[in-house]
C-alpha cells in the first residue's frame, strides 16, 4: 500500500530501487511518528476537524501501536514503503473511517521532517550526556595522575616536559568546543516543522503552536518553506558537530595507539582489551582504539555526504532528502556506542612510569634551563643562545627543579574550573 | 632573520617552501599580533619581568607597529619568515635589548594561536553582523512582496501556491540557524590561548587570567595542551559555521538562477547586475548569483581541507597547522563580500506578475479542493481520490479561494516572530 | 573462536564492537577468500608444504564451502568473527590436521586484502559492462531522436539551439572519461597481494608468481609493504572512478529532472516509472531519477570517507582498515544498481516536441544571425554589434535555416566515431 | 573593455567580485590561449574565412604576444577582465579590422576551455615526470640500504622484521598505482574542445580535426555539448590523481616525522634540511616533510571542492565553473614544487643501525620461530599456540636467522621487476 496509489501498478524493479532501506531504518523513528501524529490529531481536535470521540478512537489507536514498538513487536511488513504508510494503515485497520481522517492538513513531508527532528533532538540529548560522563572520567583520570610525567612532543620530537593530569584534562577540556557544536544542533532541531505539510502550509487553520507545545519543542519553524528546508540544514549541523565531537575522540585515540607502541611504552591496557595476531603470538594491540579512531574519521565525512545529496537543489521538496537519515542514524548509534566504550575503556588505563632521565628525554628542560637564566637577568634571546651553545657542544645539563605553577600549567592543572565551564 | 637560527645556513629551496605565503598573509594577523604582544609585555611587567620603564618602552615600540599597520606602511620584508618575527626584530631595532625580552615566557607557537583567535573572533563577529543585516533586507522584501503569488514546487513539479514574501523570509529564517552555528564557533575562539607558549606552558609564573582580561577574551582554554589543540579545532569549527551561512545562500542563488530563466521567468535584475556572452547578443546572464552560488560552495569544502590537514595528527604542534590559516582567512574575506554583494543585488531584484491561470500551474490548487471536500465532510483518503479522478479525467476546475491562515504560512508570515528569533 | 584467541575471555562490548557487521558485509568476499584458499593450497603443496594428498583433502574442502556459499546456505555464525575465521573453522572441523596447516605462510592481512582486491576486480568489470550497456543505449537514443529540437541553455538562460541527439550522445561520450578512470581502478587492484601476510613477508619460501597466475592477477604487487598499503589506496581510487560515473549520471538526472518540470516540459516518462504525492493527486514525480541523483552523489561522498579513515596513518597494517569495506561493498552493489535503473527508465523516455517559435526561444538563433552577416563579410565584432542592436530595439527576427555541420554539431552527430572512442 | 559590452554601465563592485582573481590566474595559462588562437585562425582560412594575407597578419600579431609571455613581460591590465579579451584587444588594436575576426566560429567558453586543456595537458606530464625521478630515487635508496634492517609495525605495535630496501621500493611501487591515475587524467584531457563554442557548436563550417591535429591534441572531444562538460570533468578527475600522489606522499611524510622521532630515531637529516623552535634551542624539527604531508592533504580536499561547486548543476555553461581554475592551477604549482623537494630532501636521508637484539625488538621475530617449527612438521596452529606460550611464560628466544627469499620480501626486492611495471 502507498499513500499516493493512483491506480496504477508499479514497476516492480522501480519500487525496489525507490524504497530502499527506509523500512530498516524507519523502525528507528517509529516511536517519534506517534508522538507527532498524537499532537497533530489533539490539534485537529481542538480546531473542530476531528470530534472528541474520534479523538479518543486515534489516540487508543496511536497507543496500541506504541506499545507495539515499546515491546519490539512493531514490525514494517514488506507492503508498505515506510513507517508513515504502516501507522497510517494501522489505524484504518483498527478504527476504519476515523483512521482515514489523521492525515488531514499533513503531508508526508512534514510527517518525516517532525519524526526526524524528534529523533535527532533525543539522540543529540543522550549525546551530550554521554559526553559529560567521559568529560567528567577524563577529569577524574587527570586528577589521579596529575603527579604522573609524560614527555610533551612538538612536531613528535621531544620538546617539554607535559604529564597525564595535563593530557587527559586537555581532551576533557576539548570536549567542552564540541558541546558548543552540539548545543547548536539541538537549537537547530528544537523547532516545530509540522503544518508545513508539503512545504507550502495547508489551507486548514491549523494551530502550530499547540503542536509545538504538545510535542516540547522550542520554537517552532514559522515559516513553512524554511521548514522544509530543515531538511538537509539540520542534518549538516548534526554531522558537523558529531564530526567535531569524533575529531577530539579520533585524535585521543590516535595518542594512545601511540603512547601504546613498544618506542613510547607509556601506557598499556589489560588483556581483555587488546587483541592478537592471526600469526604473532606475542602481539597486543590496541584494536579497541584504532576502532574508535577509524569510526570517528568515518563519522567524520558524513557532512560531505550530507551536503554532496543537498547542494545546489533549489527551494521545496526532493526524493534526494530521503538518503539523509539512513547514515545520519547509523551515525548516532555509532557515536554513543563510541561514547560508552571509549569512557569504559579510558578507565582501565595502565599507566606507566616515564623515567625522564633516560637520554632520550634530556633535552626536555631546556626552557627551564632559559627561564632560569633569565630570572638571573639575562634578557631571552641571549639565554636561548646560551643554552642552544650547550647543546651543541655536549655541556647541557637539564634543570628539573622547575614548577609550572601558572593556571593550565602541569602543577595547576585547575580542573574545577575546567569542569565549571561545561556549558548546559 | 630567524627566530630559531642557529647559525646554520638553511638551504634556499628548502626556506622558500617551508616559508611560503605568510609573509602576505601574515599582514591580516599584525594588528592581532600588537594586540596581543600588548597584553603580553603588560603581564610580563605585572609579574616582574619587565621594570615598568622597560613596559612603556615596548608599548611605544608596539604603538609605532601599529600605527604603520592601521596606515597600511607596515611590510614584512623577504628576510622575515613571518609577521612575528618582524615585529620582534623592529622592538629589538628600535629599542635595543628591552626588545629581546618580549619573548620571554611565549612561543611562537602561541603567539599564532592568539593572534588567529582574536583575527577569527572580530570577523565572526563581522560576519555575523553583515548577515543580520541580511536577514533585515530579506524581511524587508518579504514584507513589500507578501501579495505576489509565487508557484511552489516539490520535485521541481508544479505543487501548491506560494508567495515571494514566503520565499524572502524563508531564506531570512534559515540564516537563524546559521547564527547557531556562528555563535558556537564564536565561544569556541574566545578563549584565550596565550601563555601555553610551545604547547606545555611556562615555568615563569606568568599570570593568564590577566592577559584574559586585558584582550576582552569571556574566558580562557585554560589547559595549555587544550590550548595548543585549539589550532585545527577552532578552524573546523569556523569552517562549518560559515558553511552552514554559505549554504544558504548558495541554495538562494540557485533558486535566483532558475526563477531568472525564461522558463521560469519569476524574476530579473537591471541590466547593471547582469553580465553578456561573448558571442550571444541578447543575453542577460546573472553572474553575480552565479559566483555567489560557486564562491559559497567553495568555502564549504573548506571544512574538508582543515580536516585532512590536521586529521589523525597526534597531540602537539605539527608545522602542518602553517597551511591552515591560508584558506581560512581568505574565505572570511570572501564571505563577507559575499554577505555585502548579496545584500546589495538582491534589493534590486524585479519580482514579476506570475499569471497562476496559466495552464501550467493550475494543479497548485488540487489541495485546497481536496480540504473544501474535507470541510464538507469527507475523510481526507476519500476527497483526495475524489480529486484525483478529477485530474484524471480532466474534469478539475482549480479552487483559488482558500486562505492559508495559520503561523507562517502564505497569509500570516509571522515576520515580526521570525526577527525576534535572531539570537544575540 | 578467533585466529589469534590467546585463552584469555575478551569482553563482551568490545568484542561486539570490534566485530561491527563484518558478518554481514563478509558473506559478499566468501567466494573469493576460497578462490584464494585454492590458489594458496595449491602453492603450498608446490613448495613442499602440503603433501598432494592433503591438498586434495583441502581442495575438497574449499570446493564444499564454495558450493554452500554458491547455493546461499553459507553463514557466517555468530561464533565467528569473520569469514576467514569461518572458513578456517570449517576445514579443520571437516578434515582435522590438515585444516590448520592451510594459514602456514599467510596472515588475516593479507587473506583480507587478496579477497577484497578479488571481489574489487570482478566488480570492476560488471560496472563497466553496464557502463558499456548505457553507453550504448544513450547512443542508440541519440540517433532515434537526433531530429528533436532542444533548446541549448548556458547560465541557465536560453543561449542556443541544440537538440536530443546532441543531448544523450553527450552523456555517452561523457562516460568514455569515466571508463579511463575504471581502467586506472582495474589496473590497480589487477595486482596479486598475497604473499605480503602480515605486510611484512614470510621466512618461507613461497611461490608468488605461481598464485598470480591461478588467480588470474595481470601482475603481483612485488613489495610486500606495498602489497599492504594497497589498504586504503584501492579503495580510494575505486571510490575516485565509480564517483566520477556517478557525478555523469548525476548530472543527467539532474536534466531529466529539470526537463520533466511543467515549466520546460521537455520531456515525461510512463506513469509506471514515476510516483505520487501523500496529499497532492496530480503529481507525477520524477522519483527515480531523484533517486538516482541522490545516490550518485552519496556515493560521492565515499572518497572522503575512505581518505579519512586512512589519511596520516603511517605505514603497516592499522585495525581502522576494516571499516573500508562496508561502505565500499555498498557502493558495488549500488552502483550497479543503479546503472541497471538508469538504462531501464531511460528508454523508456518520452520526448516532446519543443516549439521554438514560442517566444521564449526566440533568441536561440542569434549567434546563426551574426553568423549569417559574418558570411557576407563582416567582422565577427561589427556584426555582433548589429544583431545585438536589433535585440534591444525589438527588430530582431530568428533566422532558423542555418545548418551545423562541423563533427559533432547538432547534424553531424559523429556516433560512430564517439563508439568508436570507448575504451577495452 | 568586455567582449560583451552592450554600452550599460556595469556596476563597479559587481565587477570587482565577478572578475575576482583572474587576471592573476590566467598569467599561467596566457600561451596556451596564444597556441590555441593560432590553430584556430589558421583553421578560419582553411576554411575560407580568413584570406592568406589576413591569417599572416594575425600570426604575427599572436607571435608578437607570445615573445611578451615567453619574456615575462606579458601583463593583463585592470581594464581587461581576462586574457581572453586581453589578447583579443591586443591583436585589434595592432592589426585593426583582422583583429576583430578571430573570435569568429568560436565562444570564451570553448576559448578557456581548450586553453585550460592545453595547460593540463603540458602539466600532467610534468607531474608524471618529476614522479618518474622520484621513483627512481627511491629505488636508488632501497637498493643502497638494501641491508639496513628496519623494525615492521603492525597497529603501530612492533610486528614483523622489515628493512630500507622494503621500505623506500614500497613507496616506489605505490607510486605506479598513482601514475595509472595520472595516466587516465591525461587521457581526459587530451581531448580538443575547441568548436563547441559556447557548448553547442557553431554554423561555421568549422574543420575540428584539423585544430586537434595542430595543437596535437590525441582526439577530439566530438559532441560539442559533451566538450562543455569537460568543465569540471576534467578538474575533478585531474584532483583526483594529483590527490592520489599526494596521499602516498603525505603517507611516506608520515612515516619520515615518525622515524624521526627520538623514540624510533631510525632516521635523521643534515641540519640545513631541519629548522629549530624560538623557545627551545634544542629542536631540529623535520618541518619540511611537515609541510610536505600538510600540503598534500591540503591538495587532497580539492576534489571536494571541485566537486561542490560543480554538483547538481544541470548541462549547459556557468560561470561558477571560472572559480575551478584558481586553487587547481595553484595546486598543480605545488605538487611540481612538492616532487622537486621531496626527491631534493629524500636523497640526503640518514639512516640509522637499528639495534634489533633491543629489548624492544625481540618480538619481531615470533612468526620466524613459529616457521621453523612447521618446516619440522608441526602445523601452523600448534605452533603457535607453542611459541605464544613462550612468549606469555617468558622463555621466548628469537629465531633471527631466517632469510625471506619470496618475491617481493627483503632479502629480494625485485627492484628491476618494479622499475619495469612504471607506465609509459
Amino acid at each position: 500500500m502507498k499513500l499516493w496509489d493512483k491506480g496504477i501498478s508499479i514497476d516492480k524493479k522501480i519500487e525496489q530501487f525507490t524504497v530502499g532501506n527506509d523500512r530498516e531504518i524507519d523502525v528507528h523513528i517509529a516511536k517519534y511518528d506517534v508522538i507527532a501524529s498524537r499532537a497533530h490529531a489533539k490539534m485537529l481536535q481542538k480546531i473542530g476537524i476531528l470530534t472528541a470521540n474520534e479523538l479518543i478512537e486515534l489516540l487508543g489507536g496511536l497507543k496500541k501501536i506504541e506499545t507495539q514498538i515499546d515491546n519490539g513487536t512493531f514490525v514494517i511488513d514488506p507492503q508498505f514503503e515506510d513507517v508513515h504508510s504502516k501507522i497510517e494503515f494501522e489505524l484504518t485497520k483498527t478504527l476504519g473511517e476515523v483512521g482515514k481522517k489523521i492525515h488531514t492538513a499533513r503531508s508526508r513531508n512534514d510527517q518525516v521532517l517532525v519524526a526526524l527532528q524528534l529523533y535527532y533532538k533525543e539522540n543529540l540529548g543522550l549525546v551530550k550526556q554521554k559526553t559529560e560522563i567521559l568529560f567528567e572520567t577524563l577529569l577524574g583520570l587527570a586528577d589521579r595522575y596529575k603527579d604522573k610525567v609524560l614527555p610533551g612532543y612538538t612536531h613528535l620530537q621531544v620538546a617539554m616536559p607535559s604529564s597525564f593530569g595535563l593530557w587527559f584534562s586537555a581532551y576533557a577540556e576539548v570536549l567542552i568546543d564540541d558541546v558548543y557544536l552540539l548545543n547548536a544542533a539541538l537549537k537547530t532541531v528544537d523547532q516545530n516543522p509540522l503544518g508545513s505539510a508539503a512545504g507550502y502550509g495547508s489551507s486548514f487553520p491549523i494551530d502550530r503552536e499547540f503542536t509545538t507545545k504538545e510535542m516540547d519543542f522550542a520554537t517552532l519553524k514559522y515559516n513553512v518553506v524554511a521548514a522544509q528546508m530543515s531538511r538537509g540544514k539540520s542534518e549538516r549541523t548534526i554531522a558537523a558537530s558529531l564530526g567535531s565531537l569524533c575529531n577530539t575522540m579520533s585524535r585521543f585515540a590516535m595518542d594512545v595507539c601511540l603512547y601504546m607502541s613498544q618506542n613510547f611504552g607509556f601506557i598499556s591496557f589489560p588483556d581483555a582489551l587488546t587483541t592478537g595476531s592471526s600469526i604473532m603470538p606475542h602481539k597486543k594491540n590496541p584494536d579497541v582504539f584504532e576502532l574508535i579512531r577509524g569510526k570517528c574519521n568515518k563519522i567524520q565525512a558524513l557532512q560531505t555526504e550530507m551536503l554532496l545529496i543537498t547542494n545546489n537543489l533549489p527551494s521545496g521538496y526532493h526524493r534526494d532528502f530521503q538518503l539523509l537519515k539512513e547514515n545520519m542514524i547509523a551515525a548516532f548509534e555509532d557515536v554513543k556506542d563510541i561514547l560508552d566504550i571509549f569512557n569504559y575503556s579510558i578507565q582501565q588505563i595502565i599507566v606507566k612510569d616515564v623515567d625522564v632521565n633516560n637520554d632520550l628525554y634530556k633535552y626536555l628542560f631546556t626552557v627551564d634551563n632559559i627561564n632560569t637564566l633569565v630570572v638571573e637577568g639575562q634578557s631571552f634571546r641571549e639565554a636561548y643562545q646560551k643554552i642552544g651553545g650547550q647543546v651543541q657542544d655536549g655541556t647541557y645539563k637539564p634543570d628539573t627543579s622547575k614548577k609550572h605553577t601558572h593556571v593550565g600549567s602541569i602543577h595547576n592543572l585547575c580542573l574545577d574550573k575546567i569542569r565549571a565551564k561545561f556549558p548546559d
